[in-house]
């Protein structure tokens, strides 16, 4: 899995092939097949990985963990890497991510929606609803990470997005997350 | 160019070929590589092409223009696609358009401070500076983008970039670029 997160975050998935990830893990083509049949089959499994490790139990993510979230995925590149360059690609035609994608987003500006509302009420202090505001906090968290990728020097990834959380809390004094 | 731009779309820049391209244009791929030799050529030619036409002359760009430009992608997914799969790309190692972007994005988020200077001084109403914030107007663009390519019916992407300039401004009453 981990060979495969690699492979995929140098070159892409359309990039990349079974037998790179094969040569890295020490194994033949055929021998990484018997687990994997297929590049998507393998290129699902990493996607689904990722979503395991990160999940919480549901009601346990809060604004202020989503923020130290950010300052953790600064320091794996290399997973915010391959996740970056596979939401890149799910958007061209027939990508085997596409749907995945489509499902995943839907249901993360759902929860997303549910720790605003944990937060803030049925309104935040913008006056914007929950629901409004949740595709604002996914977007910031993709958007950021491009930008940091591409160079890492020039964009604070986590302070950018502390900065956004004040403003969604209603800066300067409403810091999101404390009590 | 416009071949290109949906070939892009359509298979991303790795999946693309010359011989495609060649293809939808009715040229042989030697009439093609007259023109562009590489397909890293017609690429950058591409990336370029995007530039001169959406550029505005410098101090012309406002925040409200910004809204309106957004509502203008919205009824042109296929150059989003393309630049949206293209950025995604461009943080695997060693792509060719990563260097653009990363230019690219540096006079952007340049540029963007400039815009919020315009409008709001030195500290926009939230308490950021300029430069504190040009990343954040970047991020929610490109951000936005990806999730309404992928579920244009779930995503209002200028309403929800409205949203967030009102955010900007300090709502509820601080709509952004009425003067």
């Amino acid at each position: 899995m981990r060979a495969a997160l690699e492979v995929i975050a140098e070159r892409g998935y359309r990039g990349a092939s079974l037998a790179a990830v094969a040569e890295r893990v020490g194994l033949t083509q055929q021998g990484l097949m018997h687990h994997f049949p297929t590049k998507e089959a393998l290129l699902v499994a990493v996607l689904e990985e990722r979503d395991r490790w990160d999940a919480l139990p549901a009601g346990r993510l809060r604004l202020d963990l989503l923020a130290s979230l950010v300052e953790y995925n600064a320091m794996r590149p290399g997973v915010i890497q391959t996740f970056s360059a596979l939401l890149g690609e799910s958007v061209t035609e027939g990508h085997p991510a596409r749907g995945f994608f489509t499902e995943r987003y839907g249901r993360v500006r759902e929860s997303m929606a549910e720790v605003l509302r944990a937060e803030y009420g049925e309104r935040l202090p913008g006056g914007l609803t929950p629901e409004r505001a949740a595709p604002l906090v996914v977007a910031m968290l993709d958007g950021l990470q491009y930008q940091w990728l591409l160079d890492p020097g020039s964009v604070d990834m986590a302070e950018a997005f502390r900065d956004f959380l004040a403003l969604l809390g209603g800066a300067p004094d409403g810091s999101p997350g404390g009590s």
